[in-house]
């Protein structure tokens, strides 16, 4: 046991803090100014995006977070764990390292599990952080964590597959680079619950596919990303557009949603750690009653609290990244589980503190804090509510308890 | 003591609540489409507003708030608050009443202050429902909460005040029927600290008054009424204007900060209310692993703790209000604190849970839930922190110690 | 609608204040002393209690409790509740009022229901505060909070019942001055839930009865009280000892249960004034890092919010005695639910965190605050968990939703 | 960095574990057994402990705790860590192994700074474990967490220290076996705040040392261990009896109080784990409404945060003993100030679930649960309450926002 980063990872912490301090921070402000500028027309990408792109890739911090593969840096989830962390930290700059969601989780099943025309079309140019990409799975009328509920019609006909359902939460279906949807919906509604489904390839401008609106969390509309409703009317694809072969979606989704979890609670901190640097800040540097609010010790128990928090949920996001990196992600769904749970609210608490902190700054948009707070809320739902996460730790739980009882009961 | 409202209050919470059954309700849909038909223009009126306003006036359900007035029902606090707290469990119902912040604060005080002639231009039609008006006071810089922080110049010169000075969180500036702001400033900076400040009247056309922006609540314009940053720069206004007299802010202040507090409380009793309605409906409906999820214990914890708490607090504004009737404001100010404090974390608890009851749902617009956060969210600052609210309630707590523990030395 | 108590009732209050001024507060350590005295045989009875029972006596503040009968005061529950709250400050006060559970509920279940032997032999000195009493119900095997779980048999064998079985938790059963236990079994196992059980007459020396143990809460013998776990071996009592008649146990056990626990709140409101007092003291008198620690923001938020939580859960009992009165213990039973789980909360947060303010000497014997802690920690479980009556609470929550949903769906 | 024991640890774990399995637990009924059949004469200690002793002895798990010493097993803070914690699962079970506090500090001080007849004369028989130990520091008129309070009066007199003072939370000094007090006091009080204090041996029947009394925690007496009120009245004691020199106290005290501390920590994971074990069993075993308690959701929700929690806890615990070995105590205070708030609050709220779980068996002694809430919530207050070490955090936090704001400004 060690609790020390290895050299490797040191030193690409150090690489990817210095960019964020060259590059990233400086230009949180001019990120915001280009998209006021753009005024109602919000669908569009600020051009300070391109520009940091460029740097990033020139200083080879790019593509870092594809494991086990030529094309990324080869680093173990462990190793990642630190720099998803950093990067975490500013809503834009995760894409500055062409390592964002849902792109990263669409790249790595390409890479495993794609085609090489597929490689050739929508890998290529999704590693070089020219086009965007979507992975519709939830769907409205269902609790979609459980894809067995899912309702998206995949039908045979011919040479082709006719898609019918309608998906929404498709996050980056908005953005004008987007040139992709992974699209999750049954092929084998009769087959065994783990082969009904099947993933296949759409592209935004097939006929049939309609982006029906946005959906703004709480109010934020979170563009050139955002959330789209989709609804997907006869829209017709080549057979050779399902990823793995028919009835292998919910195999293929496993696989993603492991690192998809661990990657969010990984930003999860770097979120959290940038709210208590805020709270702090501000705490310094206002006055109440005669003295700096840092000095009341009401804000001391707060702060205190968000760092211990803070502390506590990175170990056990870097002890799941650890497991998913030894035993596998399937036996790590425990860890996997408690810290997509914990992660959230933590991060939660701590933002609504520094929101206090902050006064009616905290809850409007110059502060950033309201946008944290939207963005972290919807964490705890995506990809499956508290409840059912609970619900699994529980149950691995009692079933060691039962075990436990089972053995004592046969020694006596 | 007794529990129970009389006659004539039962009478007018019946006829309001028919009222919300017959329009209100079944029109938040209509205005929800008629903001959105207005597309990116989102300043104006929808019209079902002006429609629902007639026919409240219509059944004499208009000016309810007003407290020892001919002008109003001349209802006691204890009598509106149930009054208020219906109308709270729709944003727009308040102003179909014409019972809605700021005009009603702004419409005591001028009832109360004003001179003649302000009754006749402005009080008038406020009355009647056709001007709006704001009330300026918080500023960016200061922890405005304190009315001695405020920095805005109000200064003679010959028969005219010159006004200069930023406020923000200036509500309802930006209603395109907004004729109307009572700013509140420095007029006599060298003065003790409660005849420092003067309230004055300023029309938004006055040469060198500008809406700089508006101030979105976690992404939420709360258009057409909106909270916005003003600034007033050499704003020449007649002597005449100001209310009361001179060095007399203060001393305004104080007359409308309780009755606003306890409104908005009220208000945040039905907000509650609506939201778990709203749960209890969406657990009723839907299915998780068998059963409905009414059924899944965690649930019935939730909701059950949601019952009480809304009991609970509304019974300390009920009692807030009686104290107010009874015993003034002034005394009642720690009740007032109390449940300024109170009611809306009591609120968030239960729309959070609302809000994880609907899934990703409750996290965009669709729900109602994600808006109802963020509004009350901001009562948690709004008139001062919940930390300085704690701090007047202790400080009282200790005042109560120290005169028994004197007491009881005193006795030995 | 009022929140002012009624004349009676206030001169009651000063009275019982006073009351508690001159004789229970400073005799709190004389009690101690005295008991401490006893050494290792707890289970006597200090002198200075009978001493105050006479001076209330003379003082006619006696038997307070009984409503509806010329017994006692006439008082309602909601006249009597501010009185039971004062007596809950000092743990040994309500029995110097002859107001102490369990003689309370014996005694309104024998004036009701009692036969007039039962009245003559027992009532009468109970009234007088001779002897003392026990209720037996709960069972050490089932969940005996739902009657019809009980397992204690009664079997009737011709003029004699023979009862078989095992009771804990019978509060006051090591009181050297008890006389008479209730004891609730089973008559008619195989008749309708709730005509099942009966209420039968046991004296603590007949043939059969054995007091097994004391059962410590938290390390707390709470001699001269003490809750026991007692067997029943086939206990031979005449048929006449049945109150009421057989199988008119659950009845009669309804009818005390409404006023039992909602006296149990109203002496907790009680025990959290107290301990709130003590905190603030306490605060007030010691210094850390150079100030009052009462000037420590901390525990100014801490004292607001325990001084908030007391009245909203205050307000709550009263209200839900109001109901008492005037619609019936089963129509208030949402109220009297509620508040069941809500005062022990209530009180358990303000007592650790007085914990918190006294240190070290907060968690031993000397501050009084973990005997109310481990004693308050009780009713949380006591007459049914938190998680059962908030169960009722939802149930009755969920029937109104249901019924709005069915009411709207037919009118469209 | 990496998650996994090394294979010395494991074997050690394993071997722990079995013995707890083979002895400890199968005693816990004996010692309670054996300890009730003492009645009121308590101060006495089980035979199955010697006989436990005996074995763990033979079987060569024995002063495990010992760091930087041919005396123990030379093991690092982190490597003992997980064996401190299973050993934490049962009370006396540190007592078997001779790792028990406060011995376990004290055999380090005699280790570290002790003269060769010290060490002859008591860590000998304390390696023995023949006689104990007590740890005179905390006193009831002072913040003692404070060093520089401390009042107890160290004055030369010739060849002998004259000892006057009060001293209380003394663990040990009850039991028949203790042979050993190290008083800390003044020696200097007019030097500065660090070398005033100095630490010397005393006996318990040395003249004028007087315990006046047992400290009950919540109502237990933790015999035979206990915690003392110790008076010491000019109490004559040789100069060779001040350890390491006059005025070197608070460096001995520095130097166990980090260890100490975390100790502590690492049983209390130990306690919330059993209680995790408990409440599932109880919840697996125990039925309501018609299903096991387990399968309601509420309890499913509060074994998964439990569990989460106590993860949580233990990587910090861990993080924070590989900080003591790799940088030291000093630096890893920040790490020990957090895990020492957040592992007692912890395994409170998990034990406080498990009461409830337990119904009223969960609060008298048969579930033991009680015992150990008691227990955790002295380690709230123990060395410091929580809000001085949450001050120390935050004070921490703010020092590196500072230097953060100050870089930003010079590179500005």
């Amino acid at each position: 046991m060690d609790f020390e980063h290895n050299d490797r990872t040191k030193e690409l912490i150090a690489r990817v803090e210095k960019f964020m301090d060259d590059y990233i921070y400086p230009n949180e402000k001019t990120f915001a100014e280009q998209q006021a500028a753009f005024g109602a027309d919000r669908w569009q990408v600020p051009a300070i995006l391109d520009e940091l792109k460029a740097k990033a890739r020139e200083q080879g911090l790019w593509n870092m977070f594809l494991p086990d593969s030529d094309l990324g840096f080869g680093l173990s989830n462990l190793e990642y764990a630190p720099l998803c962390e950093i990067m975490g930290r500013v809503s834009f700059a995760s894409e500055v390292f062409n390592c964002s969601a849902p792109d990263t989780g669409n790249m790595e099943v390409l890479e495993r599990y794609g085609a090489d025309w597929m490689k050739e079309k929508y890998l290529k140019p999704l590693l070089e952080g020219e086009i965007r990409s979507v992975f519709c799975m939830t769907e409205p009328a269902v609790a979609s964590s459980d894809a067995t509920n899912i309702q998206t019609e995949i039908r045979r006909d011919g040479d082709e597959y006719v898609i019918n359902g309608t998906k929404w939460w498709s996050s980056g279906a908005l953005d004008p680079r987007c040139k992709l949807f992974i699209v999750m919906g049954k092929t084998n509604p009769e087959s065994n619950r783990h082969t009904q489904q099947s993933q296949i390839i759409v592209e935004p401008d097939m006929p049939g596919v309609t982006i029906k609106r946005n959906l703004p969390v709480f109010g934020f509309d979170d563009a050139p990303h955002g959330h789209a409703e989709i609804e997907f009317k006869d829209v017709r694809v080549p057979v050779e557009n399902v990823i793995l072969g028919e009835g292998r979606g919910f195999e293929i989704a496993q696989g993603r949603l492991g690192p998809g979890r661990i990657h969010h609670c990984m930003r999860t901190i770097g979120v959290a750690e940038r709210a208590l640097e805020k709270m702090c800040e501000r705490l310094l540097t206002r006055e109440a009653f005669g003295k700096k609010i840092s000095e009341h010790s009401v804000w001391e128990q707060r702060v205190a609290e968000a760092r211990t928090n803070i502390e506590m949920c990175r170990l056990l996001v870097l002890k799941a990244a650890d497991m998913m990196d030894k035993v596998g992600n399937k036996i790590a769904r425990t860890e996997i589980a408690m810290i997509k749970v914990a992660a959230p609210r933590m991060a939660l608490k701590i933002i609504d503190d520094a929101i206090q902190a902050f006064g009616a700054c905290g809850v409007t948009t110059d502060s950033g804090l309201a946008r944290s707070y939207a963005s972290m809320r919807t964490l705890r739902l995506a990809d499956g509510p508290d409840e059912v996460h609970n619900r699994t730790i529980a149950r691995l739980e009692y079933g060691k308890t039962g075990a436990r009882m089972h053995a004592r009961e046969a020694a006596e």
